[in-house]
């Protein structure tokens, strides 16, 4: 018995760095990349506000697998007046497909139209 | 002994598991997102040779800590022509700025220059 809960304890660590090394790196997911340049004259609170609902909808969309932003600090100068990235995670296109048109999204569109200069999205599946 | 061991290895896994989900999930990294459109005209192999150029560049610059790209699939119609995008990431700022000039990405610019119509970067510390 004593040798036999640390071996299972040993199994379970195993697999549980198996499997995460797995999902890091072996499967294809589909990447939707979002950028917003906002209107001039967009207050910092007014950006804060669309910030905010952006990272509220993956705990409102159960399709959104993962998902990060940031804001453009690119020395190159070809960011065209773009200053948000969003980058939303799913696991399969009928996730993306269901994303698009959901409510809270929806209403995340409804919160950022008065704000929005222009908007690039660009889909891609993962690839090495 | 026979319980020494067990634990030791137990430890080990445990730190592995613990630095696995740190780094994937709580530290900060840089990304550099580029898109490309090509001129009309480029060919299948052509664009080809692009892309492939450009897995190449991991391997040549050490500074890349990870990478992956992908074509548009986006059916939302706002990619403004953009068909591909390469997502470079970096742990440091110091990475991305040795990156930039480094030999290996400058004669990437040379070989994709005479089929670039127009190309946009965005890099962003990721947030969650």
């Amino acid at each position: 018995m004593k040798i036999i809960i640390p071996s299972v304890v040993i199994m379970i660590c195993i697999l549980l760095v198996a499997f995460s090394s797995h999902s890091a790196k072996d499967n294809q997911v589909l990447r939707h990349v979002v950028l917003f340049k906002f209107k001039d004259g967009t207050s910092a609170e007014q950006i804060k506000s669309v910030e905010d609902a952006f990272r509220a909808l993956p705990g409102k969309i159960k399709q959104v697998k993962d998902f990060e932003w940031g804001v453009n600090v690119s020395p190159e100068n070809l960011a065209q007046g773009y200053t948000h990235c969003f980058f939303v995670t799913f696991s399969t296109q009928k996730d993306r497909d269901e994303y698009l048109p959901h409510p809270a999204h929806k209403e995340f569109g409804v919160l950022l139209k008065p704000y929005l200069d222009k908007v690039l999205v660009v889909d891609y599946w993962s690839k090495r």
